[in-house]
Order: structure tokens, then sequence, then C-alpha cells
């Protein structure tokens, strides 16, 4: 017989490269108050099978090029020439200065497009302006490998607006972008064009450019109407991020866009779009089925479509804030006039026992079966995102244990606490 | 009226960092090589519009999916179970250790679930074993970014098998991986039985693992049948790549996967499970919508589809194979038995104007029309992969081409090389 050693010792182990980003993205905090949750309880919300409708021509789109073969093969890495057309043409409906399909580029999502436009402007030493809140804290961390981040405040008290004192503060000789999220998640307002155009004006006074994250520009239902930041593409340089996800309810289609709204060739003659042409060749691509289908999905989706979404969240977004209004602790400074959440501030010192967001919304969890995102997921401590996007019914108990929880907890009924769940402690 | 500045001093540039690997990307070989044919001249080999037969199967299953709405919402960044078992029972019908769900993970195509084998493992100062030729440079590349690569080599007069004492000279302590392409591509192989297990117990012997890219198992035409590397894993800790790019002639659907066929536990003690975890976090996903149609691509596609295409590149292997040993200066040491290529090596002594693979590829693209990709590209100089995957009477064309090329630029025929294209030079 052979002998072979008992124990090889192998060569290798796991990197832990991406330990601290990964428990920091939004699935991580959602997976880990999903597992305080009981799951002999009473039904976990928000419900993580809810069906929510999908446009009907997107579906249709991307069965027609599958049944027709034309998105099988690869796709030019910096994305299908059709797809570009039609991002570009899409996006021009709304701009006095118009894209070409050259200014476009395909990428996996909106996520990805974020990655690619911090990989096409990093140099050492840079800093970039993010909102506060804003991003997950994925996104940022892939951010910081690449650049110095800092950050910029909202007045809640002003509809959200961005703070520009605190642009300023944060700016330096080294600073050459910010980047806003319009509509903003999860603040939930759309940008005004008269602000759109301030801030247009001082990044030029700063000689910075803005990127926008527009991805949510298709679930508007306030009095607000979206504004394309590219608009004011002659006064500022611009790139605008977009993606089919939040609009079309088909994050899973993982397909999105970064468009540049060049101002006088400058994109051209400081080499970015040479440098997205370049990381785009070595990086993943979006799928070509899907990118074949673009301009069917962007030219075919009937307005009714996003107007019914708009409406059953507007619906959604009345009850929750209503709801709100009257649940201790909580503050909801203004009613979302886009996305898919409320945004409130959590007053601690009106609670018994709770230590700050992150604890609300474990305890929440495990009482409640209820998930609600700390803002710390968003880099601000002690706010909370909360889900609207259900049925009626599940939406109005979804806030109802919200507010029996708060309410269980609250200073003023600190003797009632020694009582929860039957037990004496 | 207003002064504004007539020029800003923009606070940005394009970054360089992807300029060098995106240059040598294979998509990079090939435009460049497209660039230098006359658009008006005959037609461009291999044709860019050819419309391969795709899996029939793999198209319903995928309109199943969006017709029914199960593929709209984000996937889990490690998978969607489903696909996840569908794609671990698949792996399994060759398996006698078999794998589970847990094992595998969804990655958008190959390339990334080679990325993810990369940062999954690695450490400071490690390096990895690469073939050559092989992966294409840019794969190299990034691969670059976190590790050092050493390169092993093959024996072309021996069926193109590993050169173990090769690898045995090039490994040290810090090395912990063997990568290998089964089956090859470039070389068109397929590895026996009997010469992976060798390999698995030079890995062992070595305290390394193996990680081997199957992408090409679907389309296996010779004698040798394939054997997966999983097979081996009670000897060795073993990763297989795979994709449904190949085998279903689908690689704009971006979806593949990398399973850890584990030995003993040691993935799970050297938390290499975690990190594939961690790093899919915070990583892009593959489509949810193909994802979810992975039981039925997996479990419904007809043997004979496989068959079909096997039989297909097989006639027009056979074709390209006689026609070169004809060709002046070129030499297949092995007709291919896999994929979709013919690779020969080039002897630049036979030509009189020829400087290397690169100038070879160059003139024949400008005076033939016809695209050959230089060895360079999978880091091997003085080689050349010839595409066969094209109709008979075009593959037929193509290396008619290539031989009046060849036996124009020959030394022996140096006297009349001074008349092409009517002109003396």
């Amino acid at each position: 017989m052979e002998t072979t050693p008992m124990c090889t010792e192998w060569q290798f182990s796991g990197s832990e490269a991406a330990k601290e980003a990964a428990a920091a993205a939004l699935g991580a905090y959602t997976s880990k108050l999903m597992s305080l949750c009981d799951p002999n309880g009473k039904p976990i919300l928000p419900p993580s099978n809810k069906a929510v409708e999908t446009s009907n021509s997107a579906e249709k789109a991307v069965v027609k090029v599958i049944l027709s073969g034309t998105g099988n093969a690869y796709a030019p890495s910096i994305g299908l020439p059709l797809a570009k057309s039609a991002v570009a043409e899409y996006l021009n409906r709304d701009l006095p200065k118009k894209l070409t399909a050259d200014d476009v580029f395909m990428t996996v999502g909106c996520k990805r497009a974020i990655d690619l436009a911090v990989d096409i402007l990093a140099k050492p030493k840079a800093n970039v302006l993010l909102p506060r809140p804003g991003f997950p804290w994925d996104v940022v961390r892939s951010i910081y490998k690449k650049l110095e981040v800092r950050y910029y405040d909202f007045i809640p008290e002003q509809n959200f607006e961005i703070d520009f004192e605190s642009v300023k503060k944060v700016t330096d000789k080294n600073t050459f972008a910010i980047f806003i999220i319009n509509p903003h998640n999860p603040n939930g307002n759309t940008y005004s064009e008269a602000h759109l155009k301030q801030l247009a004006e001082l990044a030029k006074e700063l000689s910075i450019m803005v990127v926008s994250d527009e991805v949510f520009r298709w679930t508007v239902f306030g009095n607000n109407p979206f504004v394309p930041m590219g608009k004011f593409s002659s006064i500022v340089p611009v790139i605008t991020l977009g993606s089919l996800s939040k609009g079309w309810n088909v994050p899973g289609w993982r397909t999105g866009w970064l468009a540049l709204h060049d101002l006088d060739g400058v994109f051209r003659n400081t080499k970015i779009l040479q440098a997205a042409n370049q990381f785009l060749q070595i990086n993943a691509k979006p799928p070509t089925v899907i990118q074949a289908a673009m301009p069917d999905i962007l030219e075919r989706t009937p307005k009714h479509f996003f107007h019914e979404r708009g409406s059953f969240l507007k619906h959604k977004v009345d009850i929750g804030y209503s709801k709100v209004k009257h649940i201790p602790g909580l503050t909801c400074y203004m009613k979302p006039e886009a996305c898919t959440f409320l945004w409130t501030k959590l007053d601690i010192s009106c609670f018994a026992d709770i230590e700050d967001d992150q604890d609300f919304c474990s305890k929440l969890a495990m009482e409640e079966n209820l998930v609600v995102l700390p803002g710390v997921a968003f880099r601000q401590k002690n706010w909370l995102r909360h889900s609207i996007d259900m049925e009626t019914p599940t939406v109005e108990d979804a806030f109802e244990r919200l507010k029996s929880f708060c309410e269980r907890h609250s200073v003023e009924r600190g003797a009632s606490l020694k009582n929860v769940n039957g037990v004496n402690k």
C-alpha cells in the first residue's frame, strides 16, 4: 500500500479584501435583518416575492430578440451600436444639445456605470463629492479604492435641496466632480430646473464636472417634473447614469448606461471618451439579448405604464406619510415625490431602550417581522429608509407594526416596556 | 452683460490605467486587423454576421422566464438558488463527489469567473501558473494586477500535453494554483483522464490547487472525450469555470459560473467559500432572466444539438487541417479535437518579408481581407490562430487566401514578391 501524508499544507487561502465592503452592501443589511425575523411569525414585510407589474413592451422586445437570434453574439465591449443609438435618441427628447451614439456606453446595470465613471476619472490625490445620504456604502467603498471621497449635505427643511455651502466648503483644487442622485434615493425628492441650473453654475465656478445618477427618473409622482442634468451641459460637462432597473421594474435584467454630455469637446480633449472605451474593453458587458431589445423597449413602452406605476407609488407614499405623522420619534421632512421609499429621521431620545438606527432596525425585525434599513447604510446615522412599494393592505400593516413598535419602546411608555412579549425583563 | 471666463481649466482628465490592457484584448486585435481590411475588396473573413445555430431549447427557456416574469427581480449576489442547483446537478452527472448548490457561484460570463477565482485567492507575494499559450492578454493583465504570473508550457509534438517539467520548474513556495484550459483554446486538444490524474497528483505534491476553465467542453469532436477536472477533487482541491457562451452559441447572454470542488472541507477551512460570497456581493451579477432559465437550458437541450455542432466543426477542422499541410511556413502539430480554431506555428525563416506573427496578420488582412489572430495575443509569439467556424465554401476560401498569401511571401518565391499588386517595389 502506498503511504500518503495524512494532511497536505495547501498553499492557498481566501482573500479578505471584500469582507468589509460586502458586509456594508444593502443586500447584506437586508439579509441580516431578514435573518432576525421569525419565519413562523406574522408575514415578513416587505414581502420578498412581490410580483410587480413589469413593462409588457419590454418583455415583448426581449422575446422578439431571443426568437430572432439577433442577441446571441458578443456585443462590442462599449455596447451594441443600436442600443447606444436608442439610448442617445431617448435622452435627446429632453436635451437641447443632442447626444450621438458615441457619447453613450452600455454597462451592467447602473452600479457598474458608477464604477465606470470613477474608473475613467480616477487620478492620484483626486477627490470627489458624494451626497450624504446617498450611495450605499459598498458603492462608496469601491469609489474609495480609487479616490478620496468627501461629502456634501442637504437641507431637509427645504425639500432636501443640496446645501451649496457644504459643497463649497469641501471642494479644493483636487476636487474634480460632484455626484448627485436625481431623483434622490433615499431623500425622495426631484431637483427643480432652477436648482440644477444653480448647481451647474456652481460646478463651473469650481471647475468640476457633474455626475448624475438618474436611475429613478421614471418613478416620479410629485409636482416637480424630472429634469435631466444633461440639459445644463452648455454650462458644465455632465455625465449621466441610467438603467432599465427601476423604471421598467426589471433590475434582474442588468442593463444600464453612461452618457457623456460634452461641453466644447472637453471630454474628448481630456481623453475621457478614450478612457471610457478602454475600461469597457476589459470589463463586463451587459447581455446582448437585452441590448438588442433597447430600441423597442425605449420607444415602445407606452407613457401610461409609467403613469400607472407613479399613481401606485404616490398612493402608497400618501398612506405611509400620513401614518408616520402619528408615530412618536420619527420625522418625515418631506412627502416623497419620487422613488419607492420614505426617509425619516429617528429621534433616539424619544426611545427608552434603542441605541441607534441599527439597534432600532434589529429590534423592529425581531419583534415585528418588519425590515426597514438603517440610515448608516447610506452614510447617515439615525435615519431610516422604509419601503412603500407594496399593496395597500400590506403597506398599512407595515406602518401599523412600525407604530406599535415605536409606541412600545417610547420613553413615555417606558413602564409597559417591561412587559413586551409577556415576559417581565 | 455678465463677463464669463473664455476658458475654464477643468479639474479632470481621463485615466490611462486601462490603456495597455484594452489594447491587448482579443477584441482590440480583431478590430485593428478588421480596420486594415479593404471594405470595397473581397468579402472579409471570417464573416462578422454569421448566423450560428443556437440552441432552441435555451431560447425557449429564456422566453418562458421573461413571459412568466420570474426573472425580473434582482437575484442574490451569489446567484439565483435554482440556477446554482441546476449547475450543480448538471456537473454532478460526471462527478463521483457531488456538488451542492452552495458550491456553485453564478458570474457574468466565464471571464468574470476567472476574475472571481483570482480575487478570492489573491494574497501578497503569491503567484499562479498560467498556460502559454492560453488566456488572452487582457485577462492575464487583470490577473497581474493582483498576483505574480508564471507560465508553463506544452509539448506540441505530444498532442499538446502539459509539460509537467515546466510546471515543476516555475513552482515555488508562493505558488498556490495552476490554471488549465480544457479543452484548450487555442491548442485545440482535450486532456485524457490519465493526463488529468497525473496533473492532480503533481498539484497535490506541490500543495497547489487546480483551476480549470472548461468553457469549451461542449465543442468536442475528436476521439478523446472531455473529462472534467472536478473528477479528481478527491486528490486535489479543484475550481472549475464554465459558461453558456460556447456550448449554446450564446456568448451575448453573459452567464457563467464557478464551482468549488472541495477536498475534505479545505475550501471552507481556508475561507475560500466565504471570500467567494463576499466578492460576489460587491460585483456584477449575471442577468436574472437567464439565471432563471438555467434549469431548462441545462436539462432540456437535447444531446443531438451538441453532436450536430461537433460534426459541423469537425468537418471544418478537417478542411482547414488538410489545406494547411500544403501551405509553406505553417505547421499544425495536431488536428484539433475541440474548440473552433486551428493553431499553427509560423516559421518566419520561410518568408521573405514577414517580421513576425503580428506583421504576418497585418499584411494578411491588408492583402487578403482575412483576419487571423497572432500568437502574441495568447502570449506565444510566431504562432497563429485561425477560425474554422464558417460554412464549407467560406472556410475553403479562407484557407485558399492564406495559401496564396504564404506562397507569395515565401523566400522561394522572393522574386515574384516585387510584383505583388502589379506594382514594382
